[in-house]
């Protein structure tokens, strides 16, 4: 039929990790919201009609980092030892600074977890925000750093 | 115990709604991941180790979108009529360009709907070219449009 | 590019119901496991290992019922009214016939629900048989009948 | 075989709605936990290791509230219109009341969401005390009011 | 800005516990669900109308073990081994006691998947019969034992 | 009562395995679902009104695998390794077979996850396809082989 061939190439698949040694795993993301100064100003003065902007945000990027495998096909579920998300001000009071740590000992990285609860973290802000300021932004969601692993530690230039 | 003062004060709540009125809502979000030259050509090629790219990052933000309520804490989940990601590959070849439109008719906007849709999308882009490139950076997902509900038609400028 | 067209192709999308009248749906599915005699008999003497079978078949199929849009990529979310799931042993002592019937009044059919229903039950099924018997057969999985919206009525011949 | 009846008998079942009208439906919860004072003061004081206790715990009820239908198998699914969860320190420095009110305008009541809200916030502030105190008790989870539906309103005497 | 400062004292995190050893983990909590007479008596005839209480309770009592980490938000996801739900009507007739043993072998402790286990197999008590009953409490959940990790063995006097 | 025994028969648990090794497991499920060769054809030309059918189903085979401990009540929730799902059509151009290989190294074995996907994946091929064929059937899933576990090697003969 032609067609497994087709198929065969297009195969999206959960690569089989099942030889892979546990090694201790970390990974650093960062991203950030942009988002006027008088956002900024009503989120600092706990003044946002949803509530407190902040500690919703670190909750829910701690609990989307646990969400990551539902969320994206072709990532293994793994038992995570450790999430910290933390959000900051900028220094122009322009931007929320976002920045997850995860951890695990296993046979994956935990590069996707990081990034998923900067992304979580950054859509709730936009949120509980947006009855005030739609035009926020959402940018530059990177991996920083990783540490474990057969390809070892990498650290973005 | 002053206590109750600073929790209303911090409370975090899901707004009612209930008095709201069913419009036909429609909300266009949109976003970027910027990668190298190489890494989109492997996309193209079908030449991924975890296969398909684009449909995977596809199916992922539809199915993500449909998570919304349950990443965003103080979303309401609501039925969505439609949801629909597109991804194309810039005119430069450095970035893979992502648009989700969400339609409901309900007592609130999509937005979060369209916005969770491209976060998902990016991060499954990430997610199913990090073997080749760690460098890639998801950009600027923000809303460009949103008609029906109370405050009306939204384009960003 | 060319990229888009392929894209446009291919494109799976939540086809966009918005415009859809709510009318009333039921559906109708069934299945069946096969079995040996003396499995069925375990399960009638409530002497499988893991415990009563099926109420824990019939209680995970109509949970499953509810998490058909999470599990199905393009199918819509929707409020599910009301979810029956019926198993008998069959005349010749060999298999379990399941049968599940869904209700809503939406704009789209509850198919999916009932069929989803029908499957989850026949894995749980197997599942708290399987360390007796691993030979069983998940069988015929259909729709039987349908009724609402616009395409009207369907009923298997 | 006899077994249709035992299972018509025992068949549970998530009952058909789908000729119910929509009402206007709310529905409010309470309950408590019972923890030493010098758990309370750690509490107030904002030193638990495990972070910020009563807004996790609020955030925590009200994502609960959305996952009630996955929880409780009988449960329809519903579009929750609004839910609020407080939480404040007994007079007596010996409890956390939490109260839950769920709000929705459909064909079955919030009764379970606006409990299910009381018991995963009550689960929150166990868990993010418990090493310091694993004595404490979660008490006197009930439903207090609910308007709406053919049955109309209750209030708990 | 000085809330870099607030938000690490207020910071809910998902403490790190790469480090820790795997030990043999156990945790047994209780609770119970104070009811009418009349109403235990219809749960033991069968005759709820939502069908068969004790069995449904049970089961979502187990899968809802399975969420904990989903629903708490600092739980860490760990693989349970086992867990367990028993239901027994009290002796005078106005409650059921509910019992839940969880066991794994992992770097954190099973206390919160036993407790969550007896919650939710409450609440479905709560569901299954408040049709005739709405009075219903669920009173004192609390753990009654623990053992194994760095903290040891923990009985509830 | 008299109730416990009843209680303690039918008594649904999610066994123990504490106590169990960890080895590799292996598990391959098939199953098919048949449809007309016009419905064939549409597949394989991409011309089904709701999108790409294979990929969408291989995807979603893959992420209902993560999911199945989340509607299998007994199941045990365990980190998988890998799982691929392909997708054949038939040489009598009447049928998509569908097989799924699941692995992980645990205590527990993964037949459920390989059926599941099979499952989800067929479920999926309906939906696509329903709109212009609805007498498709789901058939014959089931168990081919296993490796692992104290009970070792399992052939279908």
């Amino acid at each position: 039929m032609g067609l497994s061939h087709v198929d065969e190439k297009g195969n999206a698949r959960m690569v089989d990790v099942s030889q892979k040694q546990h090694t201790e795993r970390t990974a650093i993301a960062t991203g950030r919201v942009r988002m006027k100064e008088s956002t900024i100003k009503l989120i600092m003065e706990g003044n946002m009609p949803k509530g407190d902007v902040l500690s919703t945000a670190r909750i829910a990027g701690i609990m989307g980092a646990k969400q990551t495998d539902k969320l994206i096909p072709m990532c293994h579920n793994l038992p995570l030892d450790g999430i910290k998300v933390t959000l900051e001000v900028g220094d122009q009071m322009d931007v929320v600074d976002i920045r997850a740590v995860a951890k695990c000992v296993w046979k994956t990285g935990v590069e996707m977890e990081a990034l998923t609860a900067v992304s979580v973290a950054a859509l709730t802000l936009y949120d509980m925000c947006k009855a005030v300021d739609k035009d926020m932004v959402i940018e530059d969601i990177m991996l920083v750093k990783k540490t474990g692993g057969k390809t070892g530690e990498y650290t973005r230039v």
